[in-house]
């Protein structure tokens, strides 16, 4: 939990379409903000008014193919951004920062679903975050069936939902792949539960890490 | 002028603010355009809708400060974009490509201008573009004074054109010692000139490279 660059405060959301990231956010924020502590709840891509703006521009539908490596740097440009002007800001001021998704999303779906190389991925990376990231992230695992029937209940589907089943079978795979490689960090939570026995879960994790830290 | 990964068919426009670029351009395309082969006219950053969509987010003026690495990876995200979409298949095809700034403008303005390393640079210069770039580099040469005089003629100010005095020193220095590096590929015009004798040794080096090349 103490590796270097990785900041205690810092927590990630991740897993793929209709997981139930954005549906847990609240639960975890009310856990956070009983510590007393000043509590930022925030998102990517986006995160701060021009991040935003750049999270429109990857996720509207366009007629135009985009490049895998605009994509890419895009993303990065949005997380630069936000790194700098939200997130670094508010570490170092003691708070907590709760993220819906961060920079292993990037490796699962820039990475895995549109095939980059994982090394250009790093080096993006140390460029913007010089090591630094969240010490805990929850990833939420469901089945890509379960997952996009969720999803699809909602809003029109943006670009990355109009993939192929292949897209999100690479994506959930390297997210599963990457808990493995990092299980201090990284906490799998079964997702495909019904959404009280998810939250139940969630919640142990959260209070069992929260105590840890204060 | 046959350096490997330079296109002899592609050629870019380069100075500071206000030195005359836009001004020239329909001159040159007329003159690329009498050899009768398809002729793409083209700028950055832009060039794509959605890279014309990340020229927006750059110059138009915000209350947000932007951090200068989410700035430089907008720029590289909308060069990858224009030159996968639309200067590559150009070149690939045999066209002529003029392009109003290229990757030499990134070096000024976000090398110098902005005080960014220019390794970094460099890096994404060989992950976008792998070594190409335009064989010719015409070089708009002016004081600042002068330059900046004659953009304020103009419409209200972008994100650039708000920079101190100073920024726009960097910048010019900065693309004359590129010229004095790279004497082959850029060739400097004074810009200082009256408008119909910078035309006129614009007509000069083109009509001499349309020449060697055709
Ligand atoms: N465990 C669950 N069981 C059944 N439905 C759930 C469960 N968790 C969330 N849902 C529902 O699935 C839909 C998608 O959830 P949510 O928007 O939280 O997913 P998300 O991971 O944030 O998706 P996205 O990646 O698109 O942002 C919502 O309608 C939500 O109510
Ligand atoms: N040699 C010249 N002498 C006097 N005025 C000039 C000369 N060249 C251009 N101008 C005028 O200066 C103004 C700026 O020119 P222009 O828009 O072509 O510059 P630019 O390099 O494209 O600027 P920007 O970097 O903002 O795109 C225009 O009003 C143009 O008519
Ligand atoms: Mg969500
Ligand atoms: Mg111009």
């Amino acid at each position: 939990m103490s590796q270097p660059g990785l900041w205690p405060r810092f927590i990630s959301l991740e897993g793929g379409e209709g997981v139930g990231k954005s549906t847990n956010l609240a639960a975890m924020a009310e856990l956070l903000r009983a510590t007393g502590r000043e509590l930022v709840v925030t998102r990517e891509p986006g995160g701060t008014p021009l991040a935003e703006d750049i999270r429109q521009l990857l996720l509207a539908p366009r007629n135009e193919a985009v490049a895998a490596d605009a994509e890419l740097l895009l993303l990065f440009a949005a997380r630069a951004q936000h790194w700098q002007q939200v997130i670094l800001p508010a570490l170092r001021r003691g708070a907590w920062v709760l993220c819906d998704r961060f920079v292993d999303a990037t490796y699962a779906y820039q990475g895995a679903g549109r095939g980059l190389d994982t090394a250009l991925i790093d080096r993006l990376a140390e460029l913007v975050l010089q090591g630094q990231g969240p010490a805990l992230t929850l990833l939420l695992d469901v089945d890509v069936a379960t997952g996009l029937a969720r999803a699809q209940q909602r809003a029109a589907l943006d670009r990355f939902e109009q993939e192929q089943l292949s897209f999100f079978e690479r994506v959930r795979a390297a997210y599963l792949v990457r808990a493995q490689a990092e299980p201090e960090r990284i906490r799998r939570i079964d997702a495909s539960q019904p959404l009280a026995q998810v939250q139940a879960d969630v919640a142990a994790v959260m209070a069992a890490y929260i105590e840890m830290c204060e």
